[in-house]
């Protein structure tokens, strides 16, 4: 059970990391964020930072490396919403 | 110290149970699916599930309920996702 265990462990913190890769390649490409909800990538920013310090809390390596490289896939987004806001005002 | 660690983990649970509450609401109002990616969506269900039975492996409810309503709510846009592609065919 225990190595079961830690492959689910495992797959989870890997959809963690990577689940915003193919959002902030598409949203790169196309810069089409009309139907991105600002407030949905802010949230998540602000999980994954207490996800990290929760982590260096935990002194756990894998949730700190996982989840940061979340952040930097949704602050990718972020950045692209925010800089679309800007220009429309 | 334990209060922090104790708060940090809270409030990144929360964040991740919410995350896509206002996602889910603004997909629902506009139908706009054009900016969202399904891989992203998909690996986002596929790591609730790890999570979720993760939780259950480590006998963790605060795992196993934060994930499920994230689970719940991401599964909202993906349905909606699905739905858009299979009208457009």
């Amino acid at each position: 059970m225990e190595v079961v265990g830690e492959f689910l462990g495992y797959l989870a913190g890997i959809c963690t990391a990577i689940v915003f890769l193919p959002q902030s390649l598409q949203t790169i490409k196309t810069k089409d964020v009309t139907g991105l909800s600002l407030s949905t990538y802010i949230i998540y920013c602000i999980g994954m930072v207490s996800w990290i310090s929760y982590g260096v809390y935990l002194h756990s390596i894998q949730m700190i490396l996982f989840n940061a490289i979340s952040l930097f896939f949704a602050m990718i987004i972020l950045y692209i919403i925010v800089q679309n806001k800007i220009k429309k005002q």
